[in-house]
């Protein structure tokens, strides 16, 4: 986990606005939940790898000393099992030591919270809801570059829309807010998980559960073939060459002609890719796109840029998700922005006010007070304007080059300002 | 812990902002840091009752595993003790099961955090700092009207100034960003824990540690005077009364001529308060005033608002936090606006943006992407307008009140939008 120090965190906070009002512009709402969720509901997702990763919040008090009394302390003789934990309550096999002392965690996505916060608030949302959500989320993975155990996602959600014009107005929504950014020349990968499953089915066979094999393919576009070939076959046998092939090369009307497939997985495939590509965008049908997720019923798509190795955005169709907690089953659509990733691509000078920043510095405890109170009347007097009012440090030179990197546009003696 | 659902969120995001751009015009630099801090830190701050309300997060794996096999389930079966956790390493007393299954804890403040930053980040700084800080905090608290066991606290804080001159920018700060905000008309209580602490020993002697005195002080602007009486006396015996009395009358000559107290404590109170006073606010000695937290060392205020009850702001002076993180004793004060308590109290009207919000509802997946494109245009062409384009809903009453409430300024259908 990081800090942020000046200016980095205020160029975060710049950088964030932006991305807001461009899906303010496309009447996407704000919406805020909180950091924990039950940890019931955060590991019943469905989200795959990432329930692995959550961090749990541990009981209090007495709640507390009857999970320790009740023997949770004991089961963990056999702690960490494989396979992890699935679902809170699941008891008898010891694997769940950790769930019994926690019953609260912070979110791994905002994707979960968002299902949890519309059932929760059904009535008192506009139906169908656009909803737009920066916050940080946290996963407990080993850090390396480019990945945090705390990061902010950027998301915006559409629920109760079945078509695709859902995808094609996230899509287009985030690669506009890309765009304010400066990123452009992005491009658009875009699968289907009916469609994936079929193709994988039809090399395969009928597969209960086909994540484990979605897990492997997803490595295609990272890993050298003879590895991703490796490891699809320990779960796939020898007909993952095959598979691995249609990957590499289906079209989508080699896609159509997949044994159950139904027509308007295709269309709507065809709906999105044409009208983004209609509003200019680089936009491909890409029969290898997985995405790491367990939840997704419908579109996946990913969003990639020539500068950098992995995707920027991405996001998909997870319909019924609002149904795990009580509610209706509603259509829902979601895109989420790697803010950190995206950041990185951001040229700072794209950010600068170009408001006068004035730094004076005082060599008094009468001479700060002073020009406090002359500063106030100065910001008063022209508004926008920064007036930082700080002692004269020891080491001259350190807080000239501190200034300068501030971005400070004139630096005063006290006296000085005090006479202007 | 809450959900925000729209417009409150983004209204809220809108009031950040103000509060932000406020601040900056002062020349405080926004930081980050991360929510999740090492659990030692966080119970070794001196923040007192506060150490008790974190919320901790479980060790992983074989961490997890090792804790409790060390035996930390079965300390545990004298959890809950009396006097709760203080350090983390304090062993023996079977009190601390639960810090043997954590390690890191959710902030409760932005004090501690800033400490620990600053400590971490000397070299990368400018001293004298002056940070500002906005993010949520976590409390195992109970909720009740007005307290939430998330909520977002907003803080500026001076590192490396010693004079008032700190003191008197960071209040000048926070009254003129609530003004900014519409809240004007509060008043500003000042005191000084070293004449606190000379008070209290004045009538009751020296103390090792007055800090349960400072607590049961502290309730003399919230709770009837004679149970305030019967909890001092409890701590206090029967001198209890007359250092009431004189908490509730004293001037600053009669603190002046308190045995043991400096003079420097007094001419520091006059400045600012002097200070203040010339620059038009509302200020006055309030020799009452405690502040809940235990690290204070110097000066401590709170804003009041004839509206509210409670106070909205607060800080003081927590000279040398730093050297608890193995830094040098830097000199450190702040000032924190409790975000959620002026959120209530803020005039939305005041923060509309009054441009145009059009929704075009309708009825067809192919009408939605027409529009969808047809509405990308409009937005490029009229810059700083929203257009939101969504399916007409089957409750065309309940979709117009939803549109109005989110301030929709334009509702049309999609072929009206067409032919436009």
């Amino acid at each position: 986990m990081r800090d942020f120090v000046p200016p980095t965190a205020s160029l975060r906070r710049r950088v964030a606005e932006q991305i807001l009002a461009v899906y303010e512009s496309y009447g996407f709402e704000l919406i805020e939940t909180p950091a924990l969720e039950d940890l019931a509901a955060l590991l019943g997702s469905g989200a795959g790898e990432n329930e692995k990763l959550v961090f749990k919040v541990l009981r209090r008090g007495a709640r507390l000393g009857a999970a320790l009394a009740s023997g949770a302390g004991q089961r963990s003789e056999t702690y960490p099992l494989p396979g992890a934990t699935r679902a809170a309550g699941d008891q008898g096999t010891g694997h769940l030591a950790d769930n019994d002392l926690a019953d609260a965690g912070l979110r791994f996505d905002l994707t979960v919270p968002l299902a949890r916060f519309v059932a929760n608030h059904f009535h008192e949302l506009p139906m169908p809801f656009k909803a737009a959500h920066l916050a940080p989320v946290w996963r407990a993975e080993r850090p390396q570059r480019g990945r945090y155990r705390e990061f902010t996602q950027c998301d915006i959600d559409i629920v109760g829309e079945a078509s695709p014009a859902a995808e094609v107005e996230l899509i287009s929504a985030g690669l506009d807010a890309l765009g304010a950014l400066g990123i452009t020349g992005c491009t658009v990968r875009l699968n289907d998980r009916r469609l994936l499953r079929a193709a994988v089915e039809a090399h395969l066979g009928p597969l209960g559960d086909p994540y484990p094999v979605y897990v492997a393919l997803d490595k295609l576009d990272k890993s050298p073939p003879a590895e991703v070939a490796r490891e699809l076959s320990a779960v796939a046998g020898e007909r993952a060459e095959a598979l691995m092939h249609w990957a590499s090369q289906a079209d989508l009307e080699a896609a159509a002609g997949l044994p159950g497939v139904a027509a308007e997985v295709i269309t709507g495939l065809q709906t999105t890719l044409s009208a983004l590509a209609s509003a200019g965008w680089s936009v491909r049908f890409d029969p290898a796109l997985v995405r790491g997720l367990g939840y997704y019923t419908g579109q996946i798509f990913e969003v990639s840029h020539p500068d950098v190795a992995y995707s920027i955005a991405g996001g998909g169709r997870y319909d019924g998700m609002t149904s795990r907690f009580g509610a209706e089953a509603l259509p829902m659509c979601g895109l989420s922005i790697g803010f950190e990733r995206v950041f990185e691509m951001v040229d700072p000078a794209r950010f600068r006010t170009g408001r006068p920043k004035v730094a004076v510095l005082c060599a008094s405890e009468e001479e700060l007070v002073a020009c406090l109170v002359l500063a106030r009347q100065r910001r008063a007097a022209n508004q926008g304007a920064a007036y930082s009012v700080v002692r004269r440090a020891r080491n001259a030179r350190k807080q000239a080059g501190d200034l300068e990197r501030l971005g400070y546009t004139e630096v005063l003696k006290g006296a000085e300002f005090l006479s202007q």
